[in-house]
């Protein structure tokens, strides 16, 4: 089955939402270390509300409900960032939010979840389990499930950062973007190569949660029996038809990275940068500090950041114990 | 006595550094919390090469010596992130270097300014005990010694912030911007308010080394026996006669925090903007949140994050040791 977003979707979702998101910085990245090609940059979805580009999305789709449905409330279900996105959108427009997590979310999601104000509800051992729930629920009660990333509404969203980074660096000619449900990709991809045809759009996936590369190997939809990777929000067991065949029209090849490549990424974007990230989040740079992916030729290459909500209070405490001393409290 | 830096120094030291360093990022923030200025503008200067504002003063300073002082090389002494500046200065610049840290400099900072090439030596309490050392050093190897803050070119780059604030928001109206020895107050307080005569610019001084507010409260250039803060890159025991002298002319007023309301402010930055950034650098979002400071009458205001080099090592090794047992390794 063929599926088609056109650009003017992509466009009227970015107007729509441009009022409750950020427009976040693309950091060129003149570098001591020449590890990576020169002349990349970076686009800091990391930096985006809640924490992640699912902001997009969740917006996108919040703004179209009709009031009832505003009122009765929405639920969805997460690896972490599209619950905290629910729950910061849901917030900015008082509306109910109820979000279930797999049982491991860390407990730094859901503190976080929990601050805007949406339910948190842990079930079951991957993602797929706890949405099979948060369905259920919305039907039960009468309420809006907001998609991950299997939701026309949601990809339009998501498709938004490609249209930012086209205008913040129309040269943009190769694009590396980390694939989960394949919302994000599926959006960036048909919003970029619809307006600049000869972008380069190359994806990268955890070989421990490999859906799409399968997928697109096998010529349809394939998931897999288990996912095994640190990268909790990359980590459903399938992508959707609707994501799988958008990625197939438009992205040019997924790359496969494993897990101690994306921590070894996240310290290189802190020492480079100064950015914490999820490995999520690091990802596209696992791919480039591989050099399994072949981008030296393009000109303007852009590596998309897509999230930031590492497990980082271990920070916080260790500064906060030194402040105590200093400050003559035990 | 009187100390003035014309506007044209700013602008040349601007168009000298611009290849070497960020223009970083000046963040909108649309908060879900209503708990700061509902305009407040973030200037991102943890994202600045090396991980703070120092670049701009280390590059200015060391694109201006001649080949034969950048053949023998320079030498500082650094609460961390000036060495860190100069470390990476040298090294993109090809200038062998060597920084002086205090004692209880952290290991992060060590290995960081180590990875790029300068040669560490640790000596003394305090800053200033370190800088004697370094200086002494100077002269006994004929090496061009670069201040911290007391020296013009530095202040001249330090100020190359401002310019670029004012560009990207030209209806800024009010600028915290945190005090240590100085040179980033003086060089932006400079530039902006020649630029700009209107904007209100406020300090913000750890209330454990007090040496600017006690100088401005003083007339005088007053030092402080003992400082107490974990915000290292913010404690020397005194200003300079340089950046006091400046800074007089152009600040309104120096606000005290403390380092239990440093750590609150990281937290905050952290949740509300995915950056982990050192305790200097969330000195100005203490100040915010402390409510002391009057910004509300401000159509515009800004807060300078100075630095973002925190000791955040722990964050990468709990995530090396999931993705190690995740791939089977003990």
């Amino acid at each position: 089955m063929s599926y088609s977003i056109p650009l003017e979707a992509f466009v009227a979702a970015r107007e729509r939402i441009a009022p409750y998101i950020r427009h976040t910085p693309m950091l060129p990245m003149p570098l001591v270390h020449r590890d990576v090609h020169p002349r990349i940059h970076f686009k800091l979805e990391n930096m985006q509300v809640s924490g992640s580009f699912k902001a997009r999305g969740v917006f996108n789709t919040l703004l179209q409900l009709d009031p009832s449905q505003r009122q009765r409330g929405v639920i969805t279900a997460s690896g972490g960032n599209h619950g905290l996105a629910l729950a910061y959108a849901a917030n900015r427009l008082d509306v109910p939010a109820i979000v279930y997590l797999p049982e491991r979310a860390s407990e730094d999601r859901v503190m976080r979840i929990a601050r805007y104000g949406a339910k948190v509800i842990k079930h079951g051992e991957a993602w797929d389990d706890a949405n099979a729930r948060a369905l259920e629920h919305a039907a039960a009660e009468g309420l809006a499930y907001v998609p991950a990333f299997d939701g026309v509404s949601v990809v339009e969203g998501q498709g938004t950062v490609g249209l930012e980074m086209l205008e913040d660096l129309p040269d943009m000619d190769c694009l590396l973007v980390a694939v989960g449900g394949g919302g994000l990709i599926a959006g960036a991809s048909a919003a970029i190569r619809q307006k600049k045809p000869g972008v380069t759009i190359i994806g990268v996936e955890p070989v421990g949660a490999p859906s799409m590369s399968k997928s697109l190997a096998a010529g349809c939809r394939t998931g897999v029996q288990q996912v095994r990777t640190i990268a909790d929000t990359l980590a459903p067991r399938s992508v959707s038809d609707l994501t799988f065949g958008v990625t197939r029209q438009y992205v040019d090849t997924v790359h496969l990275i494993d897990d101690r490549q994306m921590v070894q990424a996240m310290r290189w974007l802190w020492a480079e940068c100064n950015q914490i990230v999820e490995p999520a989040g690091a990802a596209v740079v696992a791919a480039l500090l591989d050099g399994g992916v072949p981008i030296s030729k393009y000109e303007c290459p852009v590596a998309l950041i897509c999230g930031g909500n590492a497990a980082a209070d271990c920070v916080f405490a260790s500064y906060q114990q030194a402040a105590d001393m200093l400050m003559g409290i035990n």
